[in-house]
C-alpha cells in the first residue's frame, strides 16, 4: 500500500489534470506550435505578434510544454523551439488534436455537474450549458460546436477501427446484415467496402431523423444498391429477417440493465445460427493494469458528459451478459494495445456470438 | 529528447487529466469515500442505498480508485473498502478537497475559454459562465459559489503559511506596516498575532469596499488597537508613511509591466531605508524540474481563470525585478518543497528588500 505522502502526492496529480490538458491544447488553438514549426528560435515577444497575443501570457502556458520537453527554450537568445514535439508525425498529431478538442468541447465543463448527473442518471452538464434535456447524441443535432468536435472524431475513429473490425468478424456471402445503432451509415458502408462477400445486403437501423443523410451517404459512395435503412429504436425491439447483427460503440453507452435488454431484443430478432458481432471498448480484466487509460476516461464521460449512465465492462462480463441472453460466444478478442497509437484512449475488444438458445 | 511514441503517450496522460479529476472529486461529494470508511466490505449495491445513486455509475467510478490503489475491491464478496486512503489523515484530505473544490468551482469550466482569455487579456471564462466582466476578486463579492470555494482555501493557505512568513522576516519594534491588498485583514491580525514586536501598528490596504469587514476582523479577533485601513488601489499609489511593506499572494496576479508598477509604487511610499517583504509562489530556477508544479497550475489557472493575466516567476526574477525598482534584496528564501504537504501545489518563495535608490 502506498505511504500516505504518496497519496497525497496522487492527489496532487488528479489536482492539476485540468489545467495541464488546457495549457497543452491551448498553446495548439494560439497557433504557437505552427509558428514555432515554421519559424524556429522565435522569442516570446515574435511569438505574440506572431499569434496575436502579450508575450507574457505566451511565456507562461509555454513554462510547462518546457518542463515536460516538448518544447525548449534557450536561456541565451530567449529563444523558443519544438522539442520532441518537432519529431511527431503531422498525422499523429492531427489524431491527438482531435481527441482533445472533443474533449474539451464536449466534456472539460460538463464534468463540472458529475456528481449530480451520477444521481439524477441523466448528463446534467447538456442542460445546465445547452438547455438541452436529453444526452449527447440528441444534443449533437441541434448544437453545432457539439456535432463537429463529436463527428470528427468518431468518423477518424471509425475509419481507423473499422479494417481491424471487418478483418476479424466472419460475414458469410449473401448475408442480410443489420447494423445497429449505424448513425447515418457509414458502418454500412464500410462493411460493404471492406468484407467483399458476394450478394451482401447492409441495413442501418437507427432514429428515424438519421434517414435522410443516411440515403445521401449511401448514394455518395456508391452503395444504395446494397444498403438500405430502417428507422426505429432498439428498446422498442430490433426488425426481424437478418442473419446477423453488428453492435459497433454502442453497449458501452448503456448500465447492465439496459444491455441485457439490447441483447435480449437482438436475440429474439434473430433465428437459432444467427450471428452478432460486437466491437466496444473494454477495461482490462485486472483492473490495475496501468497501460490501459479506459477506466481514466470512459466512466466520467459516459456518466458525466453524453449519457448519464453507461461505462464499458470488462471483455469477460460482455461474454456472461451475452451468454445470459441465450447466445454461445465463438470469439472474443482485445486489440493488442502495441497495435493503437499511444495517445490513443479506447482498447477495443470484438465479440463474435451465435444464437443457440 | 522522447521517442515520438512517448511524446503521444504524454498527450494520452493530458487528455485523461479532467476525467481523472472528476472522477476522484465526485467519489468524494457522492459520499461514497466516507460511506466506505463507516462501513468497509459494501457492495456497489449496498453504497447505491446508502448515498442515493444507482450502482452501476458507482462501480463505473470506483475503476479508478481501485486502479489507483485508493480503494480496493474483493472479487469474491463484490465488496469495496478503503486501500491508500485508509492511511489519510482527516485534516491532510481536508486540505486536498478544499484545492480540488477550488479547482473544480474556479478552474474547470472556466478553463474551456483559456485560448481566448489569452488573446484578450481577460478571464472570459466569468464572463461566460457568470456574466461577470471583470476579475475573480471582484467576482467572489457578487457569486456564492467562488466566493466559498475561493475564500475557504484561501483562509486556510494563509493560516497554514502565514506562520513561516513571519518566522522569516524582520519587524522592528514600533514599525509601521501596510499590508498591500490586505483583503479584509487576516494578514494584518497574523502580522500581529505572530510577530511579537512591541509597538507594531498595521495598516490593511485594500479596496474601500473591504473596509467594513475588515474592521470587524480586527475588533473580532481584539487588535483594533493597533490595526487600521485605508481604502484604495495599489495602481493609484501607495499610502506613503511606512516603514515596513508587506506584499503577500498579490505579485503573482500580474504581468511583468504591472508587477514593476506596483513595485515602482512601493519604492515611491518608502524612505531610503525602508523595507518590503513579499512572500509570491515561484517557479524553479530550473524549469524542467519535475517536483515543482507551480508551471503545470498557475499559468493556466491566473490567465484563464482568475486575472486574464499573471502567473508567478523565479525566484531570481523577482529579484532582478526588485533591483530594477531601487532596491536591494536582503533575503531571497523558497519553502523546503519536503516541509510542504505532497498534496499542495504552491511552492512559496519570500524576498525580503531594502529601498536603497
Amino acid at each position: 500500500m502506498q505511504s500516505p505522502e504518496g497519496t497525497l502526492a496522487r492527489f496532487r496529480e488528479y489536482m492539476v489534470g485540468p489545467t495541464r490538458f488546457m495549457t497543452l491544447l491551448s498553446c495548439f488553438e494560439l497557433g504557437v506550435i505552427d509558428a514555432l514549426r515554421d519559424r524556429p528560435g522565435m522569442t516570446a515577444a515574435e511569438l505574440g505578434a506572431a499569434v496575436g497575443a502579450k508575450p507574457d501570457p505566451l511565456e507562461q502556458l509555454l513554462l510547462l510544454l518546457v518542463k515536460d520537453g516538448l518544447v525548449k527554450y534557450d536561456d541565451d537568445s530567449g529563444g523558443y523551439a519544438l522539442d520532441a514535439l518537432a519529431g511527431v508525425e503531422a498525422a499523429d498529431l492531427r489524431r491527438a488534436l482531435g481527441y482533445m478538442n472533443m474533449i474539451k468541447v464536449v466534456a472539460l465543463r460538463q464534468l463540472f455537474h458529475l456528481t449530480d448527473s451520477v444521481r439524477t442518471g441523466i448528463p446534467v452538464g447538456l442542460k445546465e450549458l445547452y438547455g438541452y434535456e436529453g444526452t449527447l447524441y440528441g444534443a449533437v443535432a441541434e448544437h453545432k460546436d457539439l456535432r463537429e468536435s463529436w463527428a470528427t472524431l468518431m468518423d477518424a475513429v471509425t475509419a481507423r477501427i473499422d479494417p481491424w473490425f471487418f478483418a476479424n468478424i466472419d460475414i458469410p456471402p449473401g448475408a442480410r446484415v443489420l447494423d445497429l445503432a449505424g448513425n447515418t451509415g457509414l458502418g454500412a458502408v464500410n462493411a460493404c467496402k471492406l468484407k467483399d462477400s458476394p450478394g451482401l445486403r447492409v441495413t442501418t437501423f437507427d432514429l428515424p431523423e438519421k434517414e435522410e443523410e443516411c440515403l445521401r451517404n449511401f448514394k455518395a459512395q456508391a452503395v444504395d444498391g446494397q444498403c438500405s435503412f430502417i428507422g426505429g429504436d432498439v428498446f422498442d425491439g430490433v426488425p426481424k429477417g437478418f442473419d446477423v447483427v453488428l453492435i459497433k460503440h454502442f453497449l458501452d453507452m448503456f448500465d447492465k440493465s439496459d444491455v441485457l435488454k439490447i441483447l435480449g431484443a437482438v436475440g429474439e430478432s434473430l433465428e437459432v445460427g444467427g450471428q452478432v458481432h460486437i466491437m466496444v471498448p473494454v477495461y482490462p480484466e485486472k483492473i490495475t493494469d496501468t497501460d490501459n487509460y479506459n477506466v481514466d476516461f470512459f466512466p466520467a464521460f459516459f456518466i458525466g458528459c453524453t449519457m448519464g449512465q453507461g461505462g464499458p465492462q470488462k471483455l469477460s462480463t460482455y461474454q456472461s451478459w451475452l451468454e445470459e441472453c441465450g447466445f454461445t460466444v465463438t470469439r472474443a478478442i482485445t486489440k493488442d494495445p502495441a497495435e493503437i497509437p499511444a495517445d490513443v484512449i479506447p482498447v477495443p475488444a470484438i465479440l463474435c456470438a451465435t444464437k443457440t438458445a
